[in-house]
């Protein structure tokens, strides 16, 4: 599906939207008005409607939005209809926890690969099943997995590497840990999870209150 | 230190220029060209310019930036001149890798309390040497060891209850990973750690392309 281009941000908040539609669901709720669904979701309702927008007519006058029809709107505008596989690339404390959070298989995402360098690691069995491979077969283990997505959560210093290997095996999305900013062709899209860029913020927000 | 209103995207990119130059001393460059730290920081020259002069003039016409002049005088804008005490709410999974996660420290961040509800959790010892407290102690826990910011890691179900706790107890900053949208006072400023919403990101992209 193609449309206009859209803002990132409109794409972020459709995420939000769409997991607080998911726990609506779950507790059974049917109809919302956007004056609620905005209060859960941290927006006003004018954003909701412009968001919603860019991508057709929703909800009912007088009504709301019908939770279920919507949540498999966007999910369906996000690329959500369908599974996305995950390969993980470094098995540390950080990894480890990443392959056990509960949250990514509920969001369609699943981990199909997980791969380190350390040969005390490779061949070993993840809580989940998976077995470790060996990052130097991540070109095959990507082909017979079909792996979309490359989650590099290896240490700073090694996942510029890593990331050209991903590109070179054909993946072209990131979910990247690694405290530093990869370099990758116009064809790849990096999202950086950077625990300390939003400590900076809050440090920032912190002191400029202070005064 | 109050400037004049800084949008938040700049204040993200202050957070990643500190980081590069930070790695420049450590390589012990002393002074690099706009250029340069541009393309290692992933944004355009130009940027880095109207991101600083919202905070003074920096620079050498002709030389370029003093690596740790620079550096310094960032940290000092973010509030990063002192160590900001951490104190996590939550030690599952994610909760323990973050309490191992090495770069927190480097970067000015240390945890100094840990706490969860789960009695076979709590008066057990990380690795790090701290004790995990009992959640319900909370108050007291900030109080004694200066907790500025509050990282929220537990169940998506518990983190508002965790929030509200968290402000009554005089925290103001909050980094939250859970999957939920916290609702805070104007007083409090909330920071959300999501990867699903990385990866939604991802989906769009990878989903848009392939048409």
């Amino acid at each position: 599906m193609k449309f206009a281009k859209i803002p990132m941000a409109t794409i972020n908040r459709l995420s939000v939207y769409s997991r607080t539609l998911e726990e609506l669901l779950e507790n059974e709720v049917e109809v919302i008005s956007s004056e609620k669904l905005a209060k859960l979701c941290g927006v006003n309702p004018a954003q909701i409607r412009k968001d919603l927008a860019y991508f057709g007519e929703f909800g009912v006058r007088g009504v709301g939005y019908r939770v279920k029809d919507l949540m498999l709107q966007i999910k369906e505008i996000l690329g959500l209809n369908k599974t996305w596989n995950l390969g993980l690339v470094g098995v540390g404390n950080l990894g480890s926890a990443l392959i056990r959070h509960a949250n990514f298989m509920k969001q369609g995402y699943q981990f199909v690969a997980a791969l380190d360098v350390n040969p005390q690691k490779i061949g070993t069995t993840l809580p989940n099943g998976l077995v470790i491979d060996d990052f130097k077969d991540f070109e095959r283990v990507v082909k017979e997995r079909d792996v979309h997505i490359g989650v590099v959560a290896t240490p700073a210093s090694a996942a510029q590497t890593v990331a050209n290997q991903l590109i070179i095996a054909g993946i072209n999305g990131i979910l990247n840990f690694a405290p530093v900013q990869l370099q990758v062709p116009e064809c790849c899209r990096v999202e950086n999870v950077d625990f300390t860029i939003k400590l900076d913020n809050l440090a920032y927000h912190l002191s400029t209150s202070e005064d």
